[in-house]
């Protein structure tokens, strides 16, 4: 047999993935449910497009200066969910999740919908006090319940809030929402407009979850609920390298729907986005 | 004041649409729902596609020498679904159908996905005893479960055997699934290649289901699965005329996802399909 | 019978509306016409997916802090135009304006092309006196004629200009055109790139029109004739904002094309467009 | 100057025209008009694309063993048209038609939207007794009028029925009209299911007529009005070469609407049938 | 350590394959190349989207009552290519085929173009003899040259005839090339109508190359140069059925060109001829 | 013969092209080659798009307050190219750039991709002592190699430096790259954030080389290798007018693949780039 002989092969995993489990720093989770997206679905598609599309990415960053090899992140694939049934594909990621927490490495999360970060920050929440969240939307998600659903991606920064207490919430980008969520948002002093917003959270764990709808639709077509007046790429690009130095033990990249932007530039901006956050974990 | 002097307006309703649900004999009912969809979802979208595109048909079939006008339907717009809760959506469709059942009419389902039958066919063995089904499809829709959960669109009709008998259901353009589905078709010798297969039940209640996946994917690319080697649209619109005597008290159609096709052909076609199907009825 | 135990239905009107036209502040009229585009036809089609893409939007504005509910604003529906026949096409809508005007109600029109811009102002010069135009636009629209033909969607703004007189005439946005329309802008000093610049028609009743190839073609790509170098939606929704306390009483928004942006971006950004420009009337 | 030793350079023009309207035995023109079409417009843009297109082609023909460079035909370049004006639209196409007739030579129109055939057949009319037309279509287009309008894509076999008698015109395809237009139809018997339902006109002088959307939609998506249940791609062709041996003075082929159909396979398609038609006439 | 605590994960290899090298009968190859493609490029990106694709194949085939799994094939990945050197490219190829035929096992390669096929076919000659050709196309590639190159997806059944001897080529599906290519075809034979015109090569060895633009465009429109009149999907389907008793050693399948087919069911329809091939093998 | 009879007709060329190669100024030739682009190929449709395109724009620059029809260019047409040989292609570039440079003529090259700047940029070279490049691009462009081929469209800045010196490259809108890459920028001092660094190539003959992936890709989405954080479209004129009064004797605008962007918006933006261009040579 002559299977070494083969090859050059292409790789099938992230660009810049390492093979190892046990020596990575950080685990990458697909996490492919859009069940309860409320308006256009398709972000179940985006981990998969995104591994594609990292292979268009270069290994190096030289606003970081830094190669994605230096990283040690491990692509651990996607995860399979029982469709149609919510509660028991949030209880898959809450599994996982603990998993990684618990072998003391950090989560990134490559949504799908929005709901999923809740059961990722349940898991959190039981490994770390002191969690806060770092939160990048174009809409709220603070509702009580959508339609009477209270696991809905309208609403899972409200049952978020619920864990983590409202006033460790910091949202970023928000322009859509119900008059009371952005009374509740008032209430709690959530809006954080530059860097110093954060001070309150400085010193906490920070899950950071960012709905790539925080984007304008210009920069970001392909997702559910497209919003206008969003962040340019630069925006959200400076604000994450502006948390190199907090201390952030999971994040995840929520709410890409690749197929409404047929020119595939939303996953190549996406999967740009994944690259930093992976220079700042 | 002057309204009435305005205009003239087109319409907001299907093409040929009555405004009187007391005096119509069918009532057409939006199902937007795509939740347990395997692969591609978006089939929400395909209610309010239709009714744009019914305005792309014209009133008259040459084939039935027949006006829409002439068929007395009410299109009573589209139900609104709590968003990631299979079970609670079965329940507002199946109390929906039992009211037009109630009232002896005839009820019409425009999916959504193909789970949507459950509750209608629920309603209907409710009020109607002798209950067979007609079934176009490309996929047996038969399993015990998908990925353990019962409520799929791909085990809809096991639910279904469950509850009418699997031996009055009859298939009609299948062509994927697993070996143990297709042992269970011929177990209950359900498949009907032609319309002499359909003798068994022909004194039945029919209630007749369309999964428009059963036509080729060159003559209807958006739908969530599709599957080559289907029927040409003369070949389903023959089978549906071939229907005519057959005692159909509801009928549903299911699956078109029309994002997926840019052309809006597929969507296009679907309306035709509606329209012949309202001949029938 | 049993209607009213049907439902819950979603509603089949923009979102926000009112169902009686008698209590209405405001009339929403569809203009599907699209005869004179000179480059990329379909603007016809924008009506019916706004009205769609509606339902995307919150009924709430942060930014006005105020409900579309409150508004007061009635769906007339779109208008049905004899196609291929201009002048009568204007002459269907010159007469829906004028009723509209009449009851002493504010017109808004949702184009369809530009020249449907021109029976709606000369319906509202014949009500009122002191009439004078916002025109936000990519292109002057000032030309005599387009290849012999006065009745242009280019030559819009110069029938405009005889009716109202082109010193009443203020543009935003302009970026393109011919030598003689830039020197006749000149002459009549009709740009203004700031608020100040509309101090001459400050107290006149003013028509809004607001041809949305305004925006860069990145905001909007769905449009017949995209011109790189345009407003973002920030911009044109303050310049919008700061307009309200100017003595509108009629606007239309034209020139979106939904079929040219197959990621419906556009017609979600037309959409929250409409809702601001509602917000001001 | 040394422009001789450039290139070598791509054509600009039809592949297999000649460059010598002299010598050549047909005038190919191109007729960029959509001013009437009743649902999707954008036939505008067919000349062009096919141009671009029928570089995609070989110049040899399996079917006829013959290459276009034998065929003799010149490629004249697009009208241009004063657009919103019909009746001024139509008489450019009926001097040009002229011309071409008065100089002994075929003419070939490349549509835009089927009324250009009205000012063709009328030019042919003038020039030749005893015409008769041989229409390819999925509608009747025999309205008296669509919505007043006399001049529509929709009413143009019915304006030329007029003209050559309703006994002179054979329909192939037919499928979508009017219970009117079908009466008309039989009472005339108008509809050609195999050659020799053309015997009747088989000594006349022939206008043959292709409307594209006689086509399949699966073959075809790329049309204004696409309807199921039409011809495939071979039957075409072989009804195409059946009419070898008709005296064939003029043919035009319409409606294709190249932006509809994103593969730019119905482009492809139509590039080929216009080769077809050129080796016949 | 907890890795195996993580999951269930889905899996990143092609539906059904096995990971073992050594135990497989059949080894998958991609072949992401599109250099000499002379109109549309593009089925570079085939190899990864089929793999995608995949997984909305059953793994159970009703028409051969079999499992992928039974199959015993190996996705070995897509190899690497250096870009603009189309020599040093088939020389990769070449070099991968002959590990693969000498291991004992069956090369499947997936196009990329169909230049692949040359290296292929020179490593099969080296290990075979007594070797012949079963070529589906809608183009004869039967070209000397293309614009001087030798080495051209135009030519590749050239340079494959000059190996193998013409008289060994059986091509099923041609109608397009140029005169002096129909004119080898008639000499040497070639053309292939039902399965008797495969009895010369009965007792050799097969190496099948299928370039999916022999299916007709409506069902394929994701190809460079997609030709109408081709095959449908269950024609083809039955002629790779036929082929289950021959001794075929290799095959590919070459020249999807996925991006243009947005609604993705040309992929998913070349993904079941792999399927179907698979069968086979 | 009436030939002159016939008409009015659309023109072939660019818009504002003269007929006279010998009178013009400038030519513009298309270089529709993608052989090396190393992810999404498509290039070489531009220039026969762009042709389209033009005629979307005005013939008038209010920007440069000047016409088309001044500046005096020819379009000659697209070069056609032996597919597949990468050495080939850019020999008949160079030999048409030299002619053209001989006959005092500046070069527009209108590709295809970036590696089709280096024959021009070697003509350019032969001709002038004192050369100097200015280089758009999100790309550095300056690798060794590509996967071992020097003759690569990532390494034609590399290939350029060899021939002009890497410090006469300045280059504009640089985000991705190699470590290495931007190290070789640093040492050569090659980046310019505004018009004084060009300083020290003023005086210099300068070849101006525009790779329209400078652009954000919300602004151009229509090109092979996308990279977000790019200059907006307002932002590349301003530097292309700031440019007014260098020496610049050839130019090229490469890299728009027009089928990634069915909106056709890059196409529309990159003409006009062109006749930016064109408006300063």
């Amino acid at each position: 047999m002559s299977q070494d002989k083969l090859g050059p092969f292409l790789q099938k995993n992230w660009i810049g993935s390492t093979d190892s489990y046990k020596d990575a720093k950080i685990v990458m989770v697909g996490l492919p449910f859009d069940g309860t997206c409320s308006y256009r679905p398709g972000s179940r598609f985006a981990p998969e497009r995104l591994r594609l599309a990292s292979w268009g990415l270069e290994d190096y960053s030289p606003v970081y200066d830094r190669h994605l090899d230096d990283v040690r992140f491990y692509d651990a694939g996607e995860l399979e969910f029982p469709l149609g049934n919510t509660q028991k594909t949030l209880d898959v990621i809450e599994k996982n999740a603990k998993v990684i927490f618990n072998d003391n490495k950090k989560f990134l999360g490559i949504g799908g919908e929005h709901l999923v970060t809740l059961p990722a920050v349940k898991a959190a929440a039981e490994k770390f006090e002191n969690l806060a969240i770092i939160h990048f939307d174009a809409h709220t998600d603070l509702r009580e319940d959508y339609l009477g659903e209270k696991l809905s991606h309208a609403s899972v920064m409200r049952r978020i809030g619920e864990i983590v207490g409202f006033e460790n919430i910091k949202q970023i980008g928000i322009r859509s929402g119900l008059k009371e969520e952005f009374e509740l948002m008032k209430r709690y002093n959530t809006v954080a407009n530059n860097l110093s917003d954060l001070d309150a959270i400085k010193n906490k764990k920070i899950f950071l979850t960012i709905d790539v709808d925080v984007l304008d639709p210009s920069v970001l077509p392909g997702t559910g609920t497209p919003e206008p007046d969003g962040l340019l790429y630069r925006e959200l690009a400076q604000w994450i390298k502006s948390l190199k130095d907090f201390d952030i033990i999971g994040a995840d990249i929520v709410e890409l729907a690749p197929d409404y932007d047929k020119s595939e530039v939303s996953t190549a901006t996406v999967s740009k986005i994944v690259r930093d956050v992976l220079m700042i974990l």
